[in-house]
């Protein structure tokens, strides 16, 4: 508490922790890392977006729909191997109708992650679509079993089934083995962490993250899993899915089930709600925008929903292809008129699309010979997101950039020209430079951001860069 | 005359038309109907094209070209089995030239539905831009033969046809048996003639009806069919079609289009031209928009072109594979820069795309066994246009829905959520309960419309949900 | 001097010149004129965005990073034989980051014709985006050879080239003979000298024409070229392209370059840089915009940039399928935020798509047989260029018409309705009709502008057509 200025970053590393912090080429895994396979990445964002926070302020009048009881369902689209859009129920619309709002004909030939199975009305018009593949948790599903609705509304759901040409099936894919230890080792180590441990040396991170992860397992085991094998083969049967109650499958499933919830608990817990710490401005050298008593400025959404996003960027930064380091990065815009947040685009750090295995260098800075070094194949999180988005980044929406690394200085122009007017990040390298490569221009964008809020003003649709990094609230108010 | 108020539905129906109004099965054919065939319904639609209202508020300026008689042309663009456009001819641009910049490359592969052979200049861009099939309907062409320059037209654009790999025809589907009968049967049953009967007991609605249509009848045969033979043979000699002429053929040809114009008579007269009825906002407990005089606020596009909006949907709802009821809805937008509307995208209700007749069930609410009845499984007309529109909906146009039929609760968040700004229907059911298919929503939606535009003046790209209805006028002045 | 109202141009023509100006069927070449082939017409068109003017008013902070040597690079995307885009280097993003930031995952499948070898950072991303093809002319590459990083990235370079699945060529086409011989006439024959010569007859118009022409080779070779043999060779050496330095292969590479940039040379000269000339509005009427000193509003973009933008046009012209007269088109749009131009379309006139050599026949206006002339046949640049324009022509922004020819009075609703906000030309025959074709709408356009513009000051988004023609500015000051 006795940093009240901008804070010095020069103190030194606590024993234990002093790896070359913020190179992309930290070796925080050991050899080859275990990674996430598509369809789980997939299985785990579905999962994900049925908890995507509810934006409170949308003024949407409610007309206390109460046909049936219907669970929010989780959305993942898919096509081309690429995340076309996250979905979540609101209260309006379920994500199935969301989905077919938004991409219309492009959902033709894509595949759907469902954190359940939809309802009839819904699963009628993704068929009418003409999707490929709909994927769905085998829990209790969109029109709950426990209402009235829901005998009818499982057999039109399987009369649809049969009588489409898109593949329904439960996605069932067993994880790598360790991926979950892998998970937890990064989070420990990440930025995030350090940051704690650093303002306040009391602390005992080990314990405090082991509380924070069994805390999420706690939350979402109740939400996801099936306590009791036997209400889980009631809950397949009332679903026309009794096949999947024969053994060894079935104990198979919900290994696989149980797995996945620990690896998501894991993540969720490298980005804790510990009540000090949030994403703000990290122009610190600025007044807080808001008024006293009320904080700084979390830029265009809420801290749930940024700290939301961010577990979304940590997902995907475990399917990189670099042995060493992963880095996930999503794009999310907010639309100027009717509210909401729609995707613009996400990726992770990869060597060329298309390249095999092993054909570009994956040496790091400590090889001696700098012709052998990764860094000139790599393409990064940011890069990926930016190439291969898929939504329209209009310059009337801000758009958000979360980022689980810095970006570099080869990043940032192109984050910059693309229009991204919000990044989130929680690292701590910016303004540095390390040898191939640079954070120094990221440091540059975040100092001009107070001196480009206020031309905003004058020049309406002027975008000001703002960069907002996981810190210490407490530090605005000293 | 006596309701002054919001008018009470409860009047009892009068003998002979007791049927449940408004339940989506309502049984108003017998067994299975006749359908449009696709050709019948694109050349329909683009006859119906070709008098589309011209817009007189453009304020273009007329630069008066009369190189030669024009005649005005209607067009249809198909690609993929989806209507991609609908245009006419106007007073800068021929039709053709206008899908050439509407819709560019992606004319590619499309098939173009024209209501006369379009002219060489636009023929020759229709080619070069890569259509696969052009079909007009052989009667005076766009450079009429009246003219001088009909002969080097029809010259040139022979040759065009002849060196070009777009496949040119003339449509020629025969119509299904008893379809002109049964369209007849669903005007006269529909919500507008019942509505007149309701106001006016004395008015002899079979009578009206047959006025009308005959009216209709009269002024469309002088438009597209040439009266006698001797002369259709003397225009298709001049556009080098003489192989049209040899028999049984040319009677075929003249005979199929006496049928269709019979087809768009009866659909035209469903929607009548009364002196006291047109489409304006339902909620008639708020005054009027406009002042005295000039009536109530008929929506962003005139009466004329609403009423022919609406029988668009009309020729759309034939082509249903619901045996019992159809339901059409076609979509435009208003341009709020350089004026003009563009189609957005159309629809009619039937099964998901895909599947094979009699795959799911045809039964209605009369069916004792609510799992065996049709709701859970087809694809309601406004689903259908929302999820195939062709068009953007930007929140800066006003975007205009027109349905045969009061959308229901299922399609009312959709169509809230995809921003249509204004609903046209003639629909009774608003407000209505009729057990698996319920219109509740929509009368909410109506009900909060005054409300609605009060906050629309406040936030002046808030939308307001605006539905209009076909109503007596006099009601506004009572 | 002396004309100082709207220029009278009824002069008689000069001896020598007493061509019927204007009229599109000129016969500027004798027999069938040579055309420049795709390739060589792509290479061309990179090796002149290299030197695209920078906008200095883009107030951008350029952060001076010097990391090593860069040399500008100029770039072409084609995709299925279109241009999708034309990019130069920026103050803060290489060409090829440009492209991907406005393709992205359009570029998959395209060829990218780079004026020198990208970067590996570029070439990586390029790669990871799916282009299909890579050209670039094999000089002193974007990472420059005397920079310490070149041998570096000439290894990067060649790792990415042997890995990926992108064809990485050289382009190397042999031009048609007599090729700069025939763009030197055509410059000697244009209307831009012909109003030099008709201004002031005393100028020596082939001296003239010769000097500037020269002036751009000595320019444009210093650039390209390399000077010597063994030098060239070094170069293609570091390239890791020693096999390029077998004769005669090595001899055919300088000699194809030495005639490109000679054809180039004849182009530019055609629009030349003479003091008292530039693009300015044609109505000279109309007081001059700006304040006396600063001269008369050239448009949306600097006199520099209209001048490379109208080079491109004449390049675009020598693809034509006509063998009489070339017509070049190309369309750039200015955002109105963010600033920059990017490209909407671009186009050259011909036959319809897919039309064989021959199909359709090539006699102009001095042919007796009204039914046997090319007019209703040929597509016309403009008409190209708006029917596969690949970028939007959005209402908020500018956007700019380089045309060779004045356009037609059947090009002129087309460019109106498609919302083409300037056009800029060089063309004398506004106002004219010549039979088959007739400039008169044109004319008309432009005087309409003076209203056109106090009208736009009234309704915000009015766009007022404003035709830009070349002119001696001189006559704004009399």
């Amino acid at each position: 508490m006795e940093e009240s200025g901008p804070r010095s970053r020069t103190k030194p590393d606590r024993a234990g922790t002093a790896r070359e912090r913020g190179v992309q080429t930290d070796s925080r895994g050991q050899g080859q890392a275990p990674r996430l396979s598509k369809g789980n990445l997939f299985t785990l964002l579905s999962l994900w977006m049925e908890i995507f926070p509810q934006d409170q302020t949308e003024g949407d009048q409610c007309y206390n729909v109460c046909v049936s009881q219907i669970n929010p369902v989780g959305l993942v689209v898919v096509k081309d191997g690429k995340v076309l859009g996250l979905h979540s129920s609101g209260s309006e619309l379920h994500a199935g109708q969301a989905a077919i709002l938004e991409h219309r004909a492009k959902l033709s030939h894509s595949s759907l992650y469902f954190s359940r199975r939809p309802c009839a009305t819904c699963l009628k018009m993704i068929i009418n679509a003409g999707v490929s593949q709909i994927c769905f948790w085998p829990s209790d599903p969109e029109v709950s079993i426990i209402s009235e609705e829901a005998a009818l509304d499982a057999l039109a759901s399987d009369k649809l089934k049969s009588n489409s040409r898109a593949h329904i099936c439960v996605p069932l894919q067993p994880l790598m083995p360790g991926l979950a230890q892998f998970v937890t080792e990064t989070s420990r180590n990440g930025d995030f962490m350090e940051k704690v441990a650093e303002d306040d040396p009391e602390v005992d991170l080990d314990l405090g993250l082991l509380s924070e992860q069994l805390r999420a397992l706690a939350s979402l085991s109740s939400r996801f899993l099936v306590s009791s094998s036997e209400q889980h083969q009631q809950v397949l049967s009332r679903m026309n899915l009794e096949n999947f109650c024969v053994e060894p499958y079935f104990c198979g499933l919900r290994h696989n089930m149980e797995q996945l919830v620990q690896v998501l608990s894991a993540v969720v817990a490298g980005v804790p709600g510990y009540s000090n710490y949030g994403f703000y401005s990290s122009d610190t050298s600025a007044p807080p925008q808001s008024g006293p008593g009320h904080g700084p400025d979390p830029g265009p959404v809420s801290a749930e929903v940024a700290v939301h996003c961010m577990v979304q960027a940590r997902l995907l930064s475990y399917r990189t292809e670099d042995p060493k380091v992963g880095v996930g990065a999503v794009i999310w815009a907010k639309r100027s008129q009717m509210g909401g947040l729609y995707l613009v685009g996400c990726g992770f750090n990869a060597y060329p699309s298309g390249s095999h295995f092993n054909e570009f260098p994956q040496m790091d800075d400590k090889q001696e010979d700098r012709q052998r070094r990764k860094y000139r194949y790599i393409i990064h999180a940011e890069q990926n997101a930016l190439t291969f988005r898929t939504g329209e980044m209009r310059s009337c929406d801000a758009s958000l950039l979360f980022v689980t690394k810095c970006p570099c200085d080869e990043c940032v122009p192109l984050i910059r020209a693309a229009g991204v007017s919000h990044i989130y990040s929680s690292d701590l390298d910016q303004g540095r430079d390390k040898g191939d490569i640079s954070y120094r221009r990221f440091k540059h964008l975040i100092e001009t951001w107070a001196c480009g809020r206020s031309i905003a003003q004058g020049l309406q649709m002027e975008i000001s860069y703002l960069a907002i990094i996981w810190c210490r609230t407490s530090l605005f108010y000293a």
